[in-house]
């Protein structure tokens, strides 16, 4: 299989070329740059593909439209809330519709390049808060990828019902160097400990009993 | 209602604009430059909005990723080919994705600017070459919308069914300055009147049996 990755550079994506590559597939990754205050993620993913000797493309659409990424707390004007991921002032960052833009510029590169599927890591503790993280999502996505194009590339999504804590289980068995992969929101020195994702960070780990190797303030 | 318009600069979507202004919506116009031999249709949706005084975006994507845009003819390598609009040829003017790119950008704007809708002119003559034009895709994207964020923006598509030489019907009865607008593919100084688009526009022009005010080679 000829898979398109989209890597982040977070646990979750990262985890997920591991995975494939341990699968046999021929991977090449795509990484957005989106104005996020969290690039030092696009560091990661660089390290990532680098260490797998794997293709890498990091796509620009910061500036794809400033009304679309002005009133969010990831890439615009408000403060990066803390607390549990789950919770309601989350809501504060999500970018509306920056994941189905990155789904059709990846469907559309992985088209070109004549490849069987995109694959995205979005999991079951998305859900809550990022509605462009659910299964019905990823189902609509499905049809317009299937509709759109004379090229039929699948959506792989292998994660989509399972939790952080089963991914970062996977990871562990597949020795994912965790310590190349950055999750948190703020992009300071080290990672804040104290945002949504930090927090979904520290709980996956320790419900597998093992301890994060990134620093933490 | 307020309504976001893709506007390319073409016939099709510059009826639409006016079609809506007429209907007394509050319009905003978005257009994109992806690269397109074209471009002179972006300076046609410009004059259009300067015309009825509405606010105008041109989104830059022609770099969000060099793989999509470069084996088709109407940004990449391949030369822009004769004849009908429905010839199988006319493939070779698919920029994969293209239009899923362009809808969830603009569905990100309007989500952001709290607007009801997305305008987008796809018509019948379409269906037959571009899969990205069809009912059924524009149905998928829908979906897509209503799913992947917390505001539903409506996908309005009036001109799905019907051919193009209604639209310009319609455009003649509100008086839409066709002079305005710009087709063919090739980018020239004058239209060729060779190229799929120019055959589909002068067919158009003439089921109504009227002339088409723009020049030709």
């Amino acid at each position: 299989m000829k898979t398109l990755v989209i890597l982040s550079g977070g646990m979750d994506s990262t985890t997920l070329v591991y995975d494939l590559v341990n699968q046999g597939d021929e991977v090449v990754c795509l990484s957005f740059n989106y104005g996020q205050r969290h690039s030092k993620e696009l560091e990661c993913a660089k390290k990532t593909c680098e260490k797998l000797k794997i293709e890498h493309h990091i796509v620009d659409i910061s500036n794809i439209h400033k009304i679309v990424m002005s009133q969010n707390s990831l890439t615009g004007n408000k403060e990066v809330p803390e607390g549990h991921y789950a919770d309601e002032t989350m809501k504060q960052t999500i970018v509306p519709y920056r994941n189905a833009i990155m789904l059709m510029i990846a469907a559309g590169t992985a088209s070109t390049l004549n490849f069987d599927r995109v694959a995205y890591a979005a999991h079951s503790g998305d859900h809550a808060i990022y509605p462009d993280c659910r299964p019905e999502f990823v189902l609509a996505t499905k049809l317009v990828m299937m509709l759109g194009d004379y090229k039929q590339v699948e959506l792989y999504t292998p994660y989509i019902k399972i939790p952080k804590a089963n991914i970062v289980n996977k990871g562990l068995q597949l020795n994912v160097p965790y310590e190349d992969t950055w999750s948190c929101y703020k992009g300071g020195e080290k990672h804040c400990g104290k945002c949504g994702t930090c927090v979904e960070r520290l709980e996956a780990f320790k419900l597998n009993r093992m301890k994060d190797p990134v620093e933490y303030d």
